[in-house]
């Protein structure tokens, strides 16, 4: 009888153009991001010879534009603030706003090594962290380190120093085309092209990379991917913006799925809720929405002038609310919640994406939301602050919080942005990518955004850092370690 | 440059081994249900010449135990009973309990189509219905017609009738092993074995059938596929019981991912809510649940004695709610529910799973429900019944429904079961499967339970036999009219 065989094709191709092989390394990772630069340190630790390959002209793909904001559970900064928390804690916070789509085994991993990472961020890499803790939406308690400036470039910048000193290479304007295998469906090397020049598909010449132990999928998630997210979500066309690089596409997770791996989540399509229509991409907008209006304010539609969710539920639940409205909602917040967060919003107010009023009245007017609305919600929510208890949503009340009262009073327009893809390649809790038989595709390794079920329905904010770390990090040391 | 070339690897094995084909038809028919036999016929009419193939002993798939409900809009009898309906509203309630993430496209072929694919079950097959029209959770108004005896089998039996009277073969015990593509990447063959006996891998001999014109995959769903349902939604391992027959697996939608066609909601899978744990597979307590209780009476748990839901809400919704409490419900419904159902509930008695008593205290102490919060929650129901306002839920109260007041009162135990899987291949409007790329593949047409997109996030009741009438046919017609 037949066989089901495994994909071939891309092996007699090799064969027919040349039958060599141009150069050889022990692991190849395609990406140079959180994960793929996790990877490629250790990896190289563990003994290996590495490339990394970037398709663009510099390094760190989209974890640059990141907030830099890792969650991690019983950190020391966490006892410094008197936050009590725990694995098991994020790990139930991660099933629960995933809707237990995600893969418990995988969710165990980030939720018990995240600590362990954020740690090694500091120690080794010598990330700097602000001396804070912020409390993100679907999580239990404060649990969001955030990198200082605010950005994942602190991060990339200190993992690229580090693969230097080591002594690896970062090959720039590298695209990835296809895998090779050998007849037993092991992967064997990569075919590229180098001297790729961005969104010119004819550009670079081939390269064949040959990968002693495994290669390593890093590539990232495909928020930007209009026609590949828009296949799984008809709602998310070239109308709806997306918080990503426009580089941050599909092409790598699909040479995978070609190769037969189990595609997992992939319809699970993340909208990011703190981000608005008056600017381009992620923005500045986010640090006022996320860290303070979701913290310390309110979302109000500017129809009703009434508020119209729990401020710190998950992204999923914020993101409908809104969309469902039909509208742009506001965010608001005043005076002492900015003070309280301690973040300078300077950058937004200048570009015009959050605003400044003396009173609410004006605030309502310039928005449009009826002010005797607007004035009994507030009257509302602040009671809540005071009792500590939000009747209406059911929002936890942050301890330090104070009642909406001081002017000037801030707004912001939310409309969300495509901003996190959970969907990509099954992967085990080795990092080893699975295919459509449930078995492991031998010497191929994924982490980061490119792989699906650590986050099922909805990933919690900080939580992508610590999954590229994670499971980086795993994926390097297996990846050196491969039995041929 | 390289490109990313399709994937040919089955083309060298069929070379390899012979070169040559073992016997031809215009279109291959893959699959023997409601979406495969409506193709054949269809092409068949078109003027093509049809090869069906069916991997077990008897035709008909899992439809054969579907309850052949069909639901379509503006049908004459629901004219007869003054239900007012239209294919725009039937559409907008399967956008609805999409979430969204339904083709608009897919479902307004599916909503347009369904009076024309009802009527042509009944002129063209000779399907007899029962002359009554069953509301189901989630439809604006009554619109599932019943086929005699309640049974998917009464419409296979004529399908098969017909396909015969119409000279065509259905091979039985023919496993399909995969597809055989040109070095364009079209679909000109497969590869099957001839002599399968289900569940032995290694039985059947290999048998190359060439498609001059095109492959249709009509395979079904994967609800019975634990492994590989379970790699989309860890929650539904082999602990959860499915209502579909054993064969309901995914090695055939496997083979498709496998050369490039894009998956499309594979996480989205739908739980029946009213089955019961007191019966294997789909049983006969659905009928009693589904028809009767939800329409006119209630669902409580049973620890608490209140209901949990609105019981004509879609199954999405009422499954959660039941898995959510932990612990089977309990369905009940009186005297009056029953005679105004029109059903006869005498299997699903004699079997034990629905239960009759005299009062609803014998009830409550049976089911160990708290009997004073039981009769409150059944006064207050039924002041809900007498205003015709569900205060509480929402439920639309069907008017010629009564209070639930009639001993004996019936009881059932609910537990949800993996019922059907709303996610498959992506298709466009004509039927043809779309590669990762977001082309057609060339020779390669799908219908039915294994493609994805038309019902989204949940499939309305009775909206499955639609579907697969609908684009079972469209794919039938367009494969015996493939360009080559």
């Amino acid at each position: 009888m037949a066989q089901n065989q495994p994909n071939n094709d891309y092996l007699p191709s090799l064969k027919n153009q040349r039958g060599e092989w141009d150069e050889a390394s022990d692991v190849v990772v395609i990406g140079s991001g959180f994960a793929g630069l996790a990877a490629a340190i250790e990896a190289h630790h563990a003994g290996a010879s590495v490339i990394i390959l970037e398709k663009m002209k510099a390094p760190g793909g989209n974890s640059i534009i990141s907030d830099g904001g890792i969650s991690a559970a019983g950190t020391a900064l966490q006892k410094n603030f008197g936050i009590n928390d725990s694995p098991d804690l994020m790990y139930s916070d991660m099933l629960k706003a995933g809707m237990g789509l995600n893969y418990p085994d995988l969710v165990r991993e980030v939720a018990n090594r995240s600590n362990e990472v954020f740690q090694w961020s500091i120690d080794y890499l010598g990330v700097e962290y602000l001396d804070r803790v912020d409390l993100f939406g679907g999580h239990s308690v404060p649990r969001c380190h955030a990198a200082k400036g605010i950005t994942g470039s602190t991060i990339i910048k200190r993992q690229v120093a580090k693969v230097r000193e080591l002594g690896m290479e970062i090959r720039l304007g590298v695209y990835f085309n296809n895998f090779i295998r050998d007849s037993d469906g092991r992967v064997i090397g990569v075919l590229v092209r180098d001297g790729y020049v961005y969104k010119n598909e004819e550009s670079g010449t081939d390269n064949y990379i040959k990968a002693n132990k495994a290669v390593i999928l890093a590539t990232g998630g495909f928020a930007s991917d209009v026609a590949f997210r828009k296949a799984q979500d008809p709602r998310l066309s070239e109308k709806i913006d997306s918080t990503n690089k426009k580089f941050a596409t599909a092409e790598a997770l699909k040479e995978a799925l070609r190769i037969g791996a189990t595609p997992i989540h992939l319809c699970q399509i993340q909208l990011g809720p703190w981000t608005s229509p008056d600017e381009k991409g992620y923005g500045d907008g986010p640090l006022f929405a996320d860290y303070i209006v979701f913290s310390y304010g309110i979302i109000i539609d500017p129809e009703t002038g009434k508020r119209i969710v729990n401020e710190l539920g998950d992204r999923r639940m914020i993101s409908d609310k809104i969309l469902n409205s039909g509208h742009p909602c506001i965010g608001i917040a005043d005076l002492k919640a900015v003070e309280q967060s301690g973040w300078n919003i300077g950058r937004s107010l200048k570009k015009g994406v959050v605003r400044k009023f003396g009173t609410l009245q004006e605030l309502a007017s310039f928005y449009g939301i009826p002010g005797d609305e607007l004035r009994m919600t507030v009257e509302k929510f602040n009671s809540y602050v005071f009792d500590k208890l939000d009747k209406e949503f059911g929002k936890p009340i942050i301890p330090k919080a104070d009642p909406l009262l001081y002017p000037p009073f801030y707004g912001i327009r939310l409309w969300p942005k495509v901003h996190y893809t959970m969907g990509g390649v099954q992967i085990n809790a080795r990092a080893q990518v699975i295919d459509l038989n449930q078995e492991p595709i031998k010497g191929l390794y994924a982490a980061g955004e490119v792989t699906g079920g650590i986050h099922g329905a909805c990933r919690l904010g900080g939580c992508s850092i610590t999954d590229c770390f994670v499971f980086g990090r795993i994926s390097g040391r297996n990846a050196a370690n491969e039995k041929i």
